[in-house]
C-alpha cells in the first residue's frame, strides 16, 4: 500500500541555506495592505494554507503534484495580508503534518538556527526556523498534536495554539479536525500579541488571572535540566504571577491521554488522506509511513472508545483550567533531539512529547509557549494553558513575562 | 588618577539570568501610547538615555551615584513611547560606552543568548542581548565606534547606525559627539524598519540602489569562515542586488583610519568625562581604565592632525558611497570572542573590529547589519553602508534581504 521513498526524489538543497522554504515557493512576496495592525511586518506561511495561484503541498511532493493551484487564499492568509503583513514565502512542513520532529524526507529538514545540529521540531518546522533566523517577523503554522508548540520551543521563539475553533481554517489542509488549530510564531513578544486580534474569532473570555496551577506530572516528563530551568524561571516570575499550586492533572498517568489522542488523530487523518494514499501510493518518509499504516488500521470502535477517554480528559483538564486559572508546564521534554538521532530514538521522543502536548489538544484549550531560555545553549520553552477563550489573556501574559526570557540552564 | 576597581563592588547577579538589565532598573514598565506605529511593541533602553524620574548610569556605578534623577526623558525615548512602544527596562552597557566587547566589570556581562560562553559585544550589550533573547521586540542603543553594529552581529539581530545627526541625542549621555549616533536593534525585519520613521529626522535622501560595492579590504579583516559565509550570502542574494564590484576603500590600509578614529574618540571622551574622572576618581574596569588613560593624554594637536585624516577618509568613502551605491562589508571580523578571553586577546580583537567600524564612523554614513547566519553555531552579521540620508533605503534593503537569513557557515 505504501510507496517507497525514492532516493532520487530527495530535493538537492544548498547545504548552507536555512532550507525553510519549499521549492515551489512564491515567485515574489505578496505585499500587505498599506495600513493595518501588521503594516510593514513580514510573515512566512506553512505550506498547508492555500495561497491564490499556488499549489499547496502539505509536505508531500506527491500531494503537490496532484494539486491544482488554489483559486483563492486561505482565510488566515487573507486576514494577515489585509492587516498589512507581507507574505514572503511558503515554508516546509512535516509530511501531512504527521510528525513533531521537523524532518522531511523529501524537501530536507529545515535548519534549527538556534540549536546547531539539532532538529527544528515540527510539523510547522520551516515557519519556526524562518522566524528564529530573523527571516520574517512572524509566521503562520498549525497545531494538531504540538506542531506550533514543539518547534517554537526548539527554535527559541514565541508560539501559540489557540482555543480550538478560534481561527478559521477555510483554505487550509486538514490533519485531524478534532484537534486542528491555526497558530503562529514570533520572535518578539509585542508582534506575537499583535497577530492575535487579526486572526482570533469567536468568543474571547477575559478574566483576571488569579490562580497558577503547576502541572507536577507534566514537569515529570521533562528531563532534569529543562525542568530545573523552567522551575527557576517560574520562581523568577513570582512577582508577575499568582502563588503557584502543584497539581497532578492526570492522576492515572498521561499515557492513556496520549494514546487516545493518537487513536483519534490516526482515525481522522486516515479519513482525510486515506483514499489519496490508497489510490496514489505516494512516497512516504520514515516514521510517517509507519504512522499512516497505523492510522489505516484504526477502527470506528477504537475511535469511539478513544473519544470517551477524550471527553473525560477534557472535563478533568477544564476543571483545573477554569476561568482565572492558568496551568504551567514544559512545552517539550527538553531541547531538540540531534538531527542525526536514530529513528527509534525519535519514536520514543515523540511519545514523550505527546504526553505533554495532548493536554491542550484533548481539552481544546489555548496554550502559549515562551522562549524562556536555554539548556546547553539550546532553546527551551515554558508553556501556559488557559481556559477556553483565554487566548488574548495568554498573549498578554506572554508579553508581561517576556522580560524574563534569557534564562540559562 | 584612576581608582582601582574594588572587588566587592561587583554586583552579584543570579547566574541563571540574562543579566541584560541594570540593578537600578525601572520599577514598572513605561506604557506606550494606545495607538501609533509601534503600538503594542516592547522596547528596552540602553542606560545612557534619560528616563524621567530615574538616574542614568552609562555603565558606571560611580557616575550613577553622582547623578540626579532625570527630570524628563530623552527625546528618543519620548518618541518611542509616543509611537506606542512600552519601555520594559534599562539595559547594561559598557562603562562610558568605551568598549565593543560588552564586558562590564561592575554590573556583569550580559549573556549572549545566541552564542553560549561568548561575549555579547558592546557597548549596547544589554539592549542587543535582550532583543536576541526575545525579552523585547526592539531596543535602543547608540553607536560611536560600533556599539550597535558589533553586538547586533554577535547576538544575531538587526542593527542600524543611522547617518550622523539623523536622531536627536538630547537627553542622552555623550561619548564622542563627532561620531555619536542613536541606533536600534530588532529581532524581526519589519519591526526593525518600522522604528525608522519614528526616530529618524532631518534629510532623507531616497535613491534607487544601482551599484553594489564589495569592500575587498574590509573582507580581508574577517576570518576565513566568516568571510566565506558572507560572500556566499551575497552570492545567494544576487537576484535582489546589483552586480557586485570589488573595490578597496582604503588603498593605504585601514590602520590610519582606525588610528585617527581612536585619537578623536579619545580626545572627545576626555573632554566630556575627564573632569569627572579627575575629580571623582571612579573605579574603572580593565581596558576602560587603560583607554581613559590614553584619552587623557591626547593633545589638541593630535586631535587636529587626526581630524585632517578623518576629512580625507570621509571624502574617499563618500566618493564610493554616492547616492545609489551601497557598500557591503563584514560587520565584525567573525563571531563573538569567548567570554573568558584574556585581556590582551580582547585588545587585539578591538583593533580588528575598529578597522571595520571606523569606515561608517569617520564618514558619518549609515550602516545596517543583518543577522545573515552562523559560523560554528554563533551569529555573524552582514553590513551595508549607504550614502548620507540613505537610512530608510537601508532599512528597506534589510527587509528585502531578510529572507536570506539563516545561512550556515
Amino acid at each position: 500500500m505504501f510507496g517507497e521513498l525514492a532516493r532520487g526524489a530527495i530535493m538537492p538543497l544548498a547545504s548552507h541555506s536555512l532550507s525553510a522554504f519549499v521549492p515551489h515557493d512564491l515567485r515574489a512576496p505578496i505585499p500587505g495592505a498599506a495600513s493595518g495592525p501588521l503594516a510593514g511586518l513580514t510573515c512566512a506561511v506553512k505550506d498547508m494554507y492555500d495561497i491564490a495561484g499556488h499549489r499547496t503541498g502539505g509536505g508531500s511532493p506527491d500531494w503537490l503534484a496532484a494539486a491544482a493551484p488554489a483559486t483563492s487564499s486561505a482565510a488566515a492568509v487573507r486576514k494577515i495580508v489585509d492587516a498589512g503583513a507581507t507574505v514572503i514565502g511558503k515554508t516546509i512542513c512535516d509530511e501531512f503534518f504527521f510528525s513533531v520532529t521537523g524532518a522531511n524526507a523529501h524537501y530536507g529538514t529545515p535548519v534549527n538556527p538556534r540549536a546547531p545540529g539539532r532538529l527544528p521540531g515540527g510539523s510547522s518546522s520551516g515557519s519556526a526556523a524562518a522566524t528564529a533566523a530573523g527571516a520574517c517577523d512572524f509566521a503562520l503554522g498549525s497545531d494538531t498534536g504540538g506542531s506550533v508548540r514543539v518547534p517554537a520551543s526548539f527554535c527559541g521563539v514565541y508560539g501559540i495554539r489557540p482555543t480550538h475553533g478560534r481561527v478559521h481554517l477555510s483554505g487550509a489542509m486538514a490533519m485531524a479536525p478534532s484537534f486542528d488549530v491555526a497558530g503562529w510564531f514570533a520572535s518578539g513578544p509585542g508582534v506575537f500579541r499583535r497577530v492575535g486580534p487579526v486572526l482570533l474569532e469567536g468568543v474571547s473570555s477575559p478574566a483576571r488571572v488569579e490562580a497558577l496551577v503547576v502541572l507536577e506530572d507534566a514537569f515529570e516528563q521533562a528531563d532534569a535540566a529543562a525542568a530545573a530551568l523552567l522551575r527557576s524561571a517560574l520562581a523568577a516570575m513570582a512577582a508577575d504571577l499568582p502563588t503557584p499550586k502543584e497539581v497532578r492533572v492526570a492522576p492515572e498517568g498521561l499515557d492513556p491521554w496520549r494514546e487516545c489522542f493518537r487513536v483519534i488523530q490516526g482515525f481522522e487523518i486516515w479519513g482525510i488522506y486515506g483514499e489519496f494514499i490508497e489510490r496514489r501510493r505516494p512516497r512516504l518518509g520514515p516514521g510517517v509511513r509507519e504512522r499512516m499504516a497505523f492510522a489505516a488500521k484504526v477502527s470506528h470502535r477504537d475511535a469511539e472508545e478513544a473519544r470517551r477517554v477524550k471527553a473525560r480528559a477534557r472535563d478533568q483538564i477544564r476543571r483545573l483550567a477554569k476561568p482565572g486559572a492558568i496551568l504551567a508546564l514544559p512545552t517539550a521534554p527538553g531541547i531538540a533531539p540531534r538531527a542525526d538521532a536514530p529513528a527509534q530514538a525519535l519514536e520514543a521522543f515523540r511519545a514523550n512529547v505527546m504526553r505533554l502536548t495532548s493536554i491542550a489538544g484533548l481539552s481544546g484549550l489555548p496554550q502559549v509557549t515562551i522562549p524562556i531560555g536555554t539548556v546547553s545553549g539550546c532553546p527551551v520553552g515554558l508553556s501556559f494553558i488557559g481556559w477556553a477563550g483565554a487566548d488574548e489573556i495568554l498573549l498578554d501574559l506572554a508579553v508581561r513575562l517576556s522580560r524574563h526570557c534569557g534564562q540559562q540552564g
